[in-house]
């Protein structure tokens, strides 16, 4: 919300405007940990930022569990699991359980859904939190409907960021006697997020309890909870990925020099797939596998179910110099190497506490043990090594995070072929929608979201949906994370405006559009909006800009348009997006948020998609792709190059949508050649009714 | 410099291209302590950004000192100055002797100018170091070849900026040895500035001397340094200032009593002018008076030379409860302030050490006292009052800052009211200079500031310039801070762009006006250049903006037609201007520099000059100042007020400098919109030729 009353709790977003997305984000970064007024820090530059940013963009929920438990179900859950509190090594008083897996995953597999099992809510974003007496999950204003039909009795809902209601620490605060014992798997919070809940809970004195033998939930899940997915992880080759294993860990091993580290722990499952040009299947939508690796100077080790490894990705691996170790021992590992005096690059916001933890107190061990050889005086003690030469940790942002951002040749090929195949597919879906529509027939938004996997699914290539489509129709699109479900969608007619923000994983690429279209005649209003945010569209498209650009700096050319008359939307305008790998990356963003400082560079992809949401009427939302590249400008003023994008999606915009007197020249002539390429990249893929569609939508418009 | 290289050189700047600019905010806010690469803080938002941020957007040095003197007297001066080094209370090693005034203005009065007496260099920005046996003087690469001119063999110039030259710190940490004692004058140093050298001379075990009792430059100054200024304050009316004193100081007491203070020393001179609804003549270009201002809870002191307080004064300060106090009294007013347990608030960016250093060993001293008193347990001690009762600094924005920006509805009278008289002026000015191009007089840049400052001047309630008029022909121009001097200065003919940047102080309001003109032919470059400062120009005047939106988010609007062919600018694109008050001045600003977050409000008024300069070649500006005020949106997405912009500024811009073609039809229609407004607002106030040329230049044009 813009209100004014909500600036009024929230003093620390009031000097930007968009108080509702910042919570958002926030409440995704973090489970409920803290509430917005608490965090200036989340004002500042945040690695993690953009990927939370962009997934509240759009949404797109993971969860495949939609139970419909009874009280006594979810009752005998809670029992249970308040059993285990008083078990021997255990001794708690409260049990956090968040939506998170070790890896701070956008998309998990279902063996991690632990929130969702012990509550029964199966929205992507909630904590639930249990002590003795009492169960309440946090979620945000996405899920409040959702989370009321599912909750049982036994469980308080907390509508994080409503008025009055406390967040997680305060509610532990509250609730918990004095010097309370609070639980955590502390695998499933990052270390940032573990520290501030250990500090936050500190002020009346609770402690914060690692488990790091058994997460509580499992426990009581067994033999129902899923299997840890075991599909067969495969080689990403090397015409896709464009370098090899071994040029990656090199520039990587320069980082470590350069940054005086030996060693680096990397978690992040798309950094992990990057890095070894590999891809799983064990998340839905994101091709990536369950794995950690580390990286020394000189060896590096991947920590695996090592069923998932075959032969090829075997040599693959030992052509590489990467060494296998189970998935399990990743912690004895950071042991030794605090033991051995490594130098340890952490990125606190997502290497878990587990992790992190164990290598300080591996680390506080060995000084320790250095001290009792200094103070004894024997033989081992090296006065020559010692303190300078010991284990310390760098705290730092992955390095392999804006390396993976940085887009070579070859993955910019697949890119673009992918997106040309995406488009033929989507033409191919219109043809038949339209068709549906003119022959009455009744369909729903998720008989056509169906359709349209099943279209892109004839695409070579293809492996997956990269999110859940988000396939709105009239009210609906104004939800902006919105996902129909086979039981309470709405209709697809020619009576109201559909949006439809869908992507795909193919072998060489990513997709990820939105396009808004009518299949009626669409209102003088829902003109207007449309033509603003396609003029915004339009803005950033264009945009030329010098090196060193933040995204930020940006965003304001999408929304100019919609200010004009007094319009905006609560989200950003765009997100980085992985070549054959995650929908949503780091580091850039083209946000209002200004936090985010990294600029954007040549041969990062952004998406750009500028939207309006008018609350139950309609949902308006234009998104391409689109790639940093350097532009050649008649000048260089001071020195520099100057970027400018180059366009990946080729799919039509909606003619009848848009008010053609509100265009200027410029607009009307980037409208009529973007239509023109979509035509002559596109129609060669397609023949039948779909290459007339694609005929018939990308004609020249004449100014009236 | 948007070179590659100067980025190397610096780290910090290299999220963003304009690292010259960034270093041009940092010497001027700093008097060249520091390197930019050791100052991350300076990224993060700072109250005074904004005031020095403008400073280096157009320059203006106020210095009137031309000496040329030979270097006997430079070196006589050196000798005395060093001779007092070793005087009892004194015993320094170095003495640092900055450009500032003890109220960090941006004019100082010419008895303040001790770094031009000591060095001979008239700079507005530069800071002299001399130790026992050297001396050395900072500047930036403005004032390269002039300071090179004005120094004597006896100085070191330091190139600030260029690579391998060293800070103020870094070379004091070179020179001295260790141990050495660095005088300063506490009142030239802000409170922030004095801790910065403090602790960066403390790393070679240096200690930072204050020298409270007399100035060190002031001591061999003697005789022929200028009398401090006696001019009368006056009473600024009551239908200007819009607001009485009373309920000025009542809004301020709200707010310290909202803070959980109890006092305020204000030391900057516009808010205490504008507090107090009084103006000054003590320095150049800005209508204040040298004078600090304590405001208590209950009562109020203007520590000023009463000599120059007149009946009226005297009565207008007593009606709003102000006492007399001697300008020299404020040490001591601090102390006794402390002493009695006074909860004080002070802007450590713009309070100079002298008044917070003493203010803290008072604290001390009291709490020393309290301490004892608790120890002996006399009768005197009171275990209810005590710490929590002491005093105590509390360091914060100065709140009169924002206060002053938002104008009333009278101050907003008196700038759209003088705007136009100045217009008149600008008109009578442009007639006269077209006469003299035509009749081949050969007319200089110097005489055209004169002659233009003679219009102004006859227009009623004019007082002043409120800044050195920039009056550059062809490649001055494209010397930002460009002040002509009489000995050097270029011709101003038919075959040059002349880029003209003045303003003036009325006893209604302020003016910043810039126009570039061709008296004859411009090439298509120098069109095509001009035509994309004017769209950036009309862009941002144009623009539309929720609520609570920092001004960075609008200066790319400002510089995207520039960009598209790889241009750009290297300063903001607008700064604060007050109402009969300076001519720049936060907290606002709108520029590239995101450290900035202050929204922009409604009353607030920003200047929208957008440039482009090419080096030895010429220089295009186009300024008017316009007033945010909230706009009548169809829409009001977010319940939140959207904002827009009002012009004050009311001057034809040269239609021949255009090439139309560039246009869109928007920015065709604002064009000729405007210059009907010029012409409906303007021409009442002139006849004859004057007239004539305003009707000649503010016809509508037609798009071929």
């Amino acid at each position: 919300m813009h209100s004014l009353s909500s600036h009024a709790t929230r003093p620390l977003s009031s000097s930007f405007s968009h108080s509702t997305s910042y919570f958002r984000f926030i409440s995704l970064s973090l489970p409920f940990l803290h509430s917005p007024k608490s965090h200036p820090k989340l004002f500042t530059i945040s690695p993690k930022a953009p990927t939370f940013t962009i997934r509240s963009i759009s949404a797109k929920p993971s969860s495949e569990l939609r139970p419909k438990r009874p009280n006594s179900d979810s009752d005998s859950k809670l029992r249970a699991l308040r059993d285990l509190f008083s078990k021997p090594g255990v001794g708690i008083d409260a049990y956090i359980i968040p939506s998170q897996d070790a890896h701070q995953s956008e998309f998990i597999a279902e063996c991690y859904m632990r929130r969702t099992y012990i509550s029964g809510f199966t929205g992507s974003a909630g904590t639930a939190v249990v002590t003795k007496d009492k169960a309440a999950l946090w979620t945000d204003g996405r899920y409040f409907l959702q989370a009321e039909k599912q909750l049982s009795s036994s469980w308080i809902l907390m509508r994080a960021g409503n008025f009055g209601v406390p967040t997680t620490i305060e509610w532990l605060n509250d609730v918990l006697a004095p010097g309370g014992r609070v639980g955590i798997d502390p695998f499933l919070f990052s270390s940032d997020a573990a520290e501030e809940l250990k500090q936050g809970i500190a002020n009346k004195n609770h402690e914060l309890v690692f488990l790091y033998d058994k997460n509580l939930v499992d426990e009581i899940w067994k033999e129902s909870r899923p299997e840890p997915p075991k599909k067969p992880i495969r080689v990403h080759e090397l015409k896709y990925a464009g370098a090899d294993v071994a040029s990656k860990l090199s520039s990587l091993r320069s980082e470590l020099v350069a940054a005086g580290s030996s060693t680096i722990v990397i978690s992040m499952l798309d950094e992990v797939a990057w890095l070894l040009n590999l891809r799983g299947s064990d998340v839905p939508h994101s091709p990536v596998m369950y794995a950690y690796l580390i990286v020394e100077i000189d060896k590096a080790k991947l920590f695996v179910d090592t069923s998932k490894v075959g032969t090829e990705v075997l040599d693959h691996l030992e052509n590489a110099g990467i060494e296998l170790r189970p998935y399990d021992s990743i912690l004895s590992e950071v042991e030794s190497l605090a033991a051995k005096g490594a130098k340890v690059w952490l990125d606190a916001s997502s290497v878990n506490a587990a992790i992190v933890h164990t290598y300080n107190s591996a680390c506080e061990k060995y000084y320790e043990s250095l001290e009792s050889k200094r103070k004894s005086k024997t033989k081992e003690y090296d006065d020559s090594n010692g303190w300078s030469e010991g284990p310390t940790g760098m705290y730092r942002v992955s390095p392999v995070s804006l390396a993976k951002a940085l887009k070579n040749d070859a993955e910019l090929e697949g890119m673009r072929s992918c997106h040309l195949r995406d488009a033929a597919a989507l033409a191919q879906f219109w043809v038949w929608i339209e068709e549906q529509i003119n022959k009455n027939v009744k369909l729903t938004e998720v008989e056509a979201a169906e359709k349209l996997l099943e279209f892109r699914s004839r695409q070579p290539g293809f492996l997956d949906t990269s999110f859940d489509t988000i396939s709105g129709s009239g009210a609906n699109g104004a939800i902006i994370h919105y996902k129909p479900e086979p039981d309470s969608c709405s209709v697809v007619n020619e009576r109201k405006l559909f949006l439809l923000d869908s992507g795909a994983q193919y072998v060489d690429g990513t997709t990820d559009i939105t396009r808004t279209v009518h299949f009626g005649e669409p209102s003088p209003r829902q003109k207007d909006c449309f033509t603003r945010v396609l003029q915004g569209h339009i803005a950033l498209d264009q945009a030329v800009f010098p090196e060193n650009t933040p995204g930020f700096v940006l965003d304001a050319f999408a929304r100019s348009f919609l200010w004009k008359i007094g319009l905006d939307y609560r989200h950003g305008t765009g997100h980085g997006v992985g070549a054959a790998l995650n929908v949503h990356e780091g580091p850039q963003s083209i946000s209002f948020r200004f936090g985010n400082t990294t600029s954007l560079q040549s041969g990062m992809i952004v998406s750009n998609e500028p939207g309006y949401y008018e609350d139950h009427a309609f949902g308006i939302r234009i998104e391409n792709l689109l790639v940093v590249k350097e532009v050649d400008t008649p000048n260089r003023f001071g020195g520099i190059g100057y970027l400018g994008f180059e366009k990946l999606t080729y799919v039509p915009i909606q003619a009848k949508l848009i008010d053609l007197s509100l265009l200027s020249g410029a607009e009307f002539d980037w409208l009529n050649d973007y239509h023109s390429q979509v035509w002559d990249k596109v129609s060669p893929l397609l023949d039948g009714p779909a290459r007339q569609w694609l005929w018939n939508n990308t004609r020249p418009l004449v100014k009236q």
